[in-house]
């Protein structure tokens, strides 16, 4: 009896879990995976630190703070293989580390990080440390050398210049790298992101092909800080003009922020294959009705999760790999887990304060479900 | 009076003309130039030879025909003069010629030609004939001696291995270029082009920005041959899974087909600021649904017609060109012209028989007109 | 005895072979495979058709005739399976169709085709035929629709407006394909072409690696038209200085020309992979003291024999594929053969007679064995 | 008379400035500038921070450091306007930062800084911190949020994981940047370099174009810390070979190292002709004899000074370039600057010992002269 008290005023305390896109009603096509989040390829882990602290008007160095770092492995942390992978710029108003190496080596060697524009180089040297301290050099030697790091630009709600991601925060992002469920919104390098001008932040989404198509699960992870308010469309709905309310940006500016999209997959692909499903990604973006603005550093990172097999008497690799004719349901799901991912990011985020008491709303649940319905598109 | 009377007659002989999207209330963002065609923009010329003839079963080299080539010159027929251009492959299921020297250049030297998948070969060396017998050498010397060709595969409804188009139908088509409205549907390359698994072909749309947002025009010409039925979304409703009736391809068959994309615009702007407009066409036929599937050659290319000076005393060109910042009209006008000339392609084009009796419908406008309504969608 | 008498009266008859660089004692790195061919990469098979006829006044379309058409197989033509393949731009002010296909599916359907710039459609659109009367469709359905085409501009020597390439002499090149030793200079594609001033044409080289550094084999072919007298450097000395005698341009002219390298290789490789191997071929060009011209189509295509498993079953094909770290042997051998396939072009070339009398003469055998020992670079 | 004392003293005192390429009798095509360095390009200013401390045994964290930071301004560091820029990956195993900005916008905002390997986040971050502490935003409002900085690997010789390269130390490369004559070897961030296994680092050269080739001036900077050598070419002549004494690595190491290489020019250009430009950096590369082997991260920007006006009225810049058909001097020049930079590397690097006790060798100059001597290739 006392238990089910104690129980009872845990779930009192314990803030009621923030709904996804679908339990909104939302439609999407396609069928996702056990958590709908990027960790239903086997073997992905993600973490977040979370940095937020102080109020009120910026002073440079001291906040306030809204900003973080995300890490996400291919294989989780307790292997260094690399896994293949590729990258997509389609609109290169943003930084990411260690694509040269990608395009050529056609490898992701250690986590993908991502941040805030101005803390690309701390996060990226102290991914090296971490991997200098944790053992021995990677194959390649030289101990993630060239790591790959992702930013959007979060000056508008945190102390950007003053920069307070340290190296203990990248550790910690990587250190509580973990499969499962992925806790999207106001988080890790998302904490200060502004996504159509609501709240933005991170989210994530799967689709798990049947059987006859593959069988194979690709998942979508997006730090999402793109976007003007009247571009935005879901489902096809134009809700950002029905929403016009407290946009984040003025009425004359164009579009600003970024977005990063990380795509990963099972599917057994070869790198020039994942350059492919890479530029899906931009599909995905695209059925939310951005046009990728001059402003947005709008990168895309994928990898594969298939494991190369190395004989080392003969000094090969062996793979397996899809056939060209049967990509187009891993490209399909590229979209469709894009698309979910995105709105997933906004219905999570949660409105925040930030330098110089900016507020920036987050996206009204019940004028999204409104304005779905309007239009016939609220899904039971 | 008898004037009149002849005009009736008249009205009554002619077809009426097509309807075109906005006809149909289907609804559109932004606003057309003149003709809602890529000739608003000025000096931009464009035409058709269209090559039809038989019908009943296959004969190799006898037909039945359908196809032809389409002819878009930048600055009309009367100069050499080549034009500012980029291009862009989303997926390089296709071939477009004389790509390497846009790339390296930045020009596009004669017009933009399309036809079939078969027949490019035949096309581009009939374009430099044609320009060897018109005139003096161009300004390198070589007589556009690196045509553009793109092409589409039209074999489900062509004698495609029949090699039907002739160097004279490629004079003709770079002979009847001219300004003005733009015939679209089942014409020129796009004769026998299949979209979204109903009849598809030439369609074509512009956007003219208003003075504040620089005034400028952007138009696009598509050949659009690409798409599964269930795919297909007008204005953010399932069209295609609506009218699922008489589909061109099998059930289990992947996405074939292809789009060949043509923007142009008198936006001033270099050749590297154009390819990222090229990229923006991407993201007009995601609206539509597409994800670009691994069958699909759907290749962009992008001109502008600002023209540069020479100063043949100092060796240099000067030109003028838009500010990074001031490039989003742009991009939106691009996403915008893409998808509304893909669903006028599609609004145009007639239902065709052609080889071995196959016949694909055109996409029944009063259906269009109920799903829209049915959603809240149809435009007044 | 009259047998004797027989041979020796075929030995008077026939032309002595042409010696090749190294028989006139021009020093290379690494060693050769049998042939010192494209050819020594099992399975490679090389075709020319030469079309040569006419001699005087240019009349267009009736000669003088000096081109070809030249077919590389990267396995043979009894087969049709593609082979991975990537390609590279170093300038594009030249033609290769097919090449966004080769980007896409990182695969080479069919063979590479060289030919002269005017005629590139003629031999594209002959291939699909060729292909198309020849069995069943290939692997896609689609009978080769997406050729890989290159060319050159042999217009100083040949009719190029005539358009003299006809399907039968592609019909023929593709026939003629066969393993063994190649012929070099004027023949096939090169047959018009001008390299640093000299006599060009077709060269081959090849390399055979070590077994410890992989055993593999890489050869290289050019058709090479590139180049300026002052620019060319062979084995480090400036020949080009050395023997500046008629020049086949005016002193002020800037380069011209073009250079095809198509590399092959037993070697197991990735398509981005061989996309590493291709810019090496840069590096080989430059050895000769090429600064790539802006006139210069410098257009290279690299393919791998390795020959991935196809299982139906489970739709998956399965390859094996050298590490990076294992890389350099490659690179090292793709630079060493492309330097000596274009000596070997130069030096087989012979003094040809062209349009309107015009003469371009072969680099001087005695004077560059005279340039080699004055520096002290003279083989034994 | 006693200043002409002081002046004998301190010129006893001062050590000899050490000759350069062209002093030791190597001999080089065309003309270089007044300084024979990148600063000859009007404007450029190039800044050090050598940073060298420690002997012995490594202890992580303590050195022995030998390492540094380079930074080259385009337009010196009075103002902010950015410089037409692209840039070029022949081997990207290296990371340059800011590249998709570089190709999307096709400007350099900032300066290129070049640091080791495991230093480019301290660098890069330490950039933007410098920009945001000096003065208002800068154009893009953005205080140089995506600044470029390369790398090259110097742990052979440096306390790489050490991370000894701290914001001081960029502050201060940046504060030394100046016009005139640009310190060449153990410096900046080419301080711990080696090079084809001699003792390499930073080297520079120009040429200046005669009137009549346009008369621009190509400037190039290398951080050179590639190749193995045996390769090593100079001048024509297998120098590598002919001094095999005490390589820096092992026999049967593959290539490692790396190399930056910068190019400016006042030649006026649009950033897709300077994308031309960085390519023929490898061209001058590969005179040296480097294959750009797997391990090595050959990174080029190419930057021009050339300064588009701005017309806040019409909101358009203006700008002059030169015709496609004008570049061969620009590409020359850039082919021959390159090597030359890289020979100057060579010369002016001298013998280090950095951790471990690790010692390699600088280029004996007399072993150099007597190599060239040899083969009648010494300058007089």
């Amino acid at each position: 009896m006392w238990i089910l008290a104690v129980l009872l005023a845990l779930a009192a305390a314990a803030p009621a879990p923030r709904p996804r896109a679908r339990d909104l009603g939302v439609p999407f096509d396609g069928t996702p995976g056990t958590w709908n989040a990027i960790t239903d390829v086997p073997g992905v882990a993600v973490g977040h630190e979370t940095i937020v602290s102080g109020e009120g008007k910026l002073v440079v160095g001291k906040g306030p703070v809204r900003t973080g770092v995300t890490a996400i492995f291919p294989r989780g942390r307790d292997t260094d293989r690399p896994a293949p992978a590729a990258w997509f710029s389609l609109n290169g108003n943003g930084e990411m580390t260690g694509t040269a190496w990608i395009d050529e080596s056609g490898l992701l060697d250690g986590p993908v990080l991502l941040t805030n524009t101005h803390s690309v180089g701390t996060v990226r040297d102290a991914a090296i440390a971490w991997r200098a301290k944790h053992g021995p050099p990677d194959a390649e030697g030289y101990y993630w050398s060239l790591p790959v790091v992702g930013e959007t630009w979060d000056g508008e709600l945190n102390d950007i210049n003053g920069f307070h991601v340290k190296p203990d925060n990248v550790f910690r992002a990587i250190e509580s790298a973990k499969t499962g469920p992925v806790t999207e919104g106001n988080v890790g390098g998302g904490t200060g992101s502004i996504c159509f001008e609501f709240k933005g932040g991170i989210g994530t989404s799967s689709r798990k092909l049947p059987a006859k198509r593959g069988g194979f699960t690709v998942g979508a992870l997006v730090q999402c800080n793109c976007g003007r308010r009247p571009q935005l469309s879901i489902a096809g709905i134009p809700v950002g003009r029905l929403i016009p309310e407290q946009p984040a940006y003025g009425e004359e500016a164009d579009e600003t922020g970024s977005i990063l999209i990380v795509i990963g997959t099972d599917a057994p692909l070869l790198p020039h294959q994942l350059k492919r499903v890479a530029r899906r990604a931009a599909m995905g973006l695209a059925r939310l009705g951005s046009v990728s603005g001059n402003g947005s550093g709008d990168l895309f990172v994928v990898f594969s999760t298939t494991d190369p097999s190395w004989d080392a008497a003969k000094r090969r690799f062996t793979t397996s790999y899809l056939s060209n004719d049967d990509l187009d349901p891993v490209f399909e799901a590229t979209v469709q887990a894009t698309e979910e991912a995105i709105v997933n990011a906004l219905v999570a985020a949660e409105t925040m304060t930030g330098i110089d008491g900016k507020t920036v709303i987050a996206l009204p649940h019940d004028r999204l479900r409104k304005a779905l319905e309007k239009f016939g598109k609220l899904a039971p």
